[in-house]
This record gives structure tokens, sequence and C-alpha cells, in this order.
């Protein structure tokens, strides 16, 4: 499976942000546990809506399967590390991102899928900047051991990440013809990019 | 674990409903799929609402990927047996007891909890009582064969049931005191029954 690289992302990630996921681990990572139950439910509400379609179905619910597989191994981190667990009010991101899905068909579908896709771009986008960061940090100064095994466990993450907007950028393909794919991404990916422009205050996954 | 048995349902499935699931296999499996599904979103839902219980978190994570295990494992029977996926109109036995759900804590929490219990308990009679009956079937006549598996098949799905309603079970007796959980569970019970009294025209798993 081919997978698509930068289209996904307009803008990359500002060092703004890394600056600030850095500084506040901790709530970084109790934010990404929410962000896999999150994308868990996404999943299978894409389930739930389109119960017919065979190939969907089938992707999708591996796909919830890992991301509570990730959700599980988040909770694990948190709990060595003694930050327990706990609500987090989420950032503008997903809200906004929502807002822009069309309410009728097909265009929902193909919105749902690609905003999926590009949230988990990201995602993959930030968790591997968070992780070199880490390693870099480990390498130039003492370095805790324990953020050399959580660069490690991003790594882990961020590739899943990318298989997963791979499976979604190719369930969007299979039901829609190449050219409208691409035109709405373009316009979704311009629209994600924007968002982010302004860093978030609250430090998030998607701030 | 000690799992309490009878309490959960007053009253057992009829006669009725065992011949329309056995005259209707096809639609029952289709409905298991869905049921499976709702299963998962259930356990997600409750984990979303109670983020801080690290307990629940826990559990209902284990029981979601379980849920979408046996999701995937009645999408293969399905697809062997060449019945397509498609969607079903719900019975109404879960909307009936979802509004038995009191609106404000601690209250709501304790009524999730015995909802979903009860839910599983009464897939976990019903199936059971189903795959004795494709057993009979398969002893007294030629049989068919691929109903056999079916009855195995029924059997598994039955067996992890009584492990979910055990961990629901023990999740409201660990947030709420025994005497609490006991008088609630019994008025819920009585609406279970009631609600199936009748037995629901279309062939479901909870008609």
């Amino acid at each position: 499976m081919r997978l698509p690289t930068i289209k996904f992302l307009q803008e990359p990630t500002s060092e703004a942000w890394v600056e600030q996921a850095i500084e506040n681990l901790d709530i970084v990572l109790l934010d990404c546990s929410h962000c896999e139950r999150k994308a868990a439910g996404v999943a299978l509400n894409m389930m739930c809506r389109y119960p017919s379609d065979t190939q969907l179905v089938r992707e999708l619910t591996a796909i919830a399967k890992e991301e509570l597989e990730h959700f599980e191994q988040v909770n694990r981190i948190l709990e060595e590390r003694g930050i327990p667990l706990a609500p987090l009010a989420p950032p503008p991101y997903g809200a906004k991102l929502k807002a822009q899905v069309r309410r009728e068909e097909p265009g929902r579908k193909l919105d749902l899928l690609l905003v999926a896709a590009s949230i988990e771009a990201r995602s993959h986008e930030r968790l591997g900047l968070l992780a070199s960061r880490l390693e870099d940090n480990a390498e130039n100064q003492t370095g805790d051991t324990r953020n050399r095994e959580l660069a490690a466990f991003y790594r882990g993450l961020m590739a899943s990440e990318a298989r997963h907007y791979g499976i979604y950028w190719v369930l969007a393909t299979t039901n829609f013809d190449r050219e409208t794919v691409d035109r709405r991404l373009q316009e979704l990916a311009t629209v994600e990019s924007q968002i982010l422009a302004t860093l978030h205050p609250q430090p998030r996954v998607h701030s």
C-alpha cells in the first residue's frame, strides 16, 4: 500500500508546539491517552454509520482494536509515572475539524474519512517530532532514561498512525474518485493547518 | 470472582423466542454482529464518561477489545454463510432500558453499569438457549453441520457474556454499597423482563 505523505499536512508543526510539549510531557501523555480512546470512538462511530460497507467495517474494526491497545499502553506508562487518569479539556482542534464535515451523503462519508486521516497524519508528525526531541535531549544531556523510553513509545505510536491514515486514505479512494478526494483533501488540509497556526495555550497533542 | 446468577433475569426467556430465533438464524446472526459492535460502544462510552475511574477504564477497555474481536468473528461467519453486512432496525429493548438510566450522578453510573450487566446477562441466557436448541436439532436429525459450528460459536460468546456481566457487577459493587446495588438491580430486572414479556415481531437477539 502506497502511503500519501505530505499532502495531508499543508504546514509543518511549529517549534513553539515542540517546546510547549517538551515542557509539559505529563499533560501531553495524559492527552495522548484521551486521543487514543477518542480515535477508537471515531472508528467505531464510522462502522456504525456505514454498517453495509464490508471493507470499511473490517479495516476500522482493526483500527479500533489497535487504538484500544495503545490506550492501554499509554495508561500503563501514566501509571508507572504516577500520573492519575483524569479528564482534560480538549483543544478546539477536533471540534473545528468536525465542523467541516458536510451533513449530506456522499460528502459526509468522504469528509469523515479525510478528517480522520488528517488527525492521524498530524498525530504521526507531532509524536515523531516529540520523539526526536526527546532522543536529542537524552543524547546531549545526562538525560532521563524514562524519557528515552517515552521517545521509543512515541516512535511506535507514530508508525501506527502512519498506517492508520494510509487506511483512511485507501477507504476514501476506494469510495470516491481520485480527483474528488484530492480536491477535498486540499481544502481540509488548508483548514487543518489554519486551526493549528495559533498555538493553543493548553498543552495538548493537537494544541 | 463470584458471579451473580439468576438475579439479573427475573423471568426466563420464552419458548416463543427460541422458536422465532431458530426459524430466523441468519437475521439473528446479523443482529448478533450489531450487538457486539454496540456492546463495544457501550463500554467505550462509559470509559469516556468516567475517565478518572482507573479500575472501570481498565476493565472496560478489555471488554471493548473483546467485543470487537467477537464482532470480527461474527462477521467472518456471516461472510462464510453469504450473508451480507446490513443495517437492521433494533428492537425496542435497548432504548427502553436506556430510558431507565437516571440523569443525575451517582444514580446514572450505577444504572449504566446495571443496564449493561443486564443486557450481557440476557444475551448470555439467550445465546445459551439457542446453542442448546441447535445442538439438539443436530443430534435428532441429520442436522446441518454448519449449525453445529454455530452452536459452538454461540456457546463461546455465551461464556464471555457471563464474564462481562460479572465485571459490570463487580464495578457496581465496588462503586456502591451492596444494598443499593441489590435494590436497584431488582427494579431494573423487573423492567427488563417486562420489556421482553411480549415477543417483538422482528427476530432479534433481544426481540
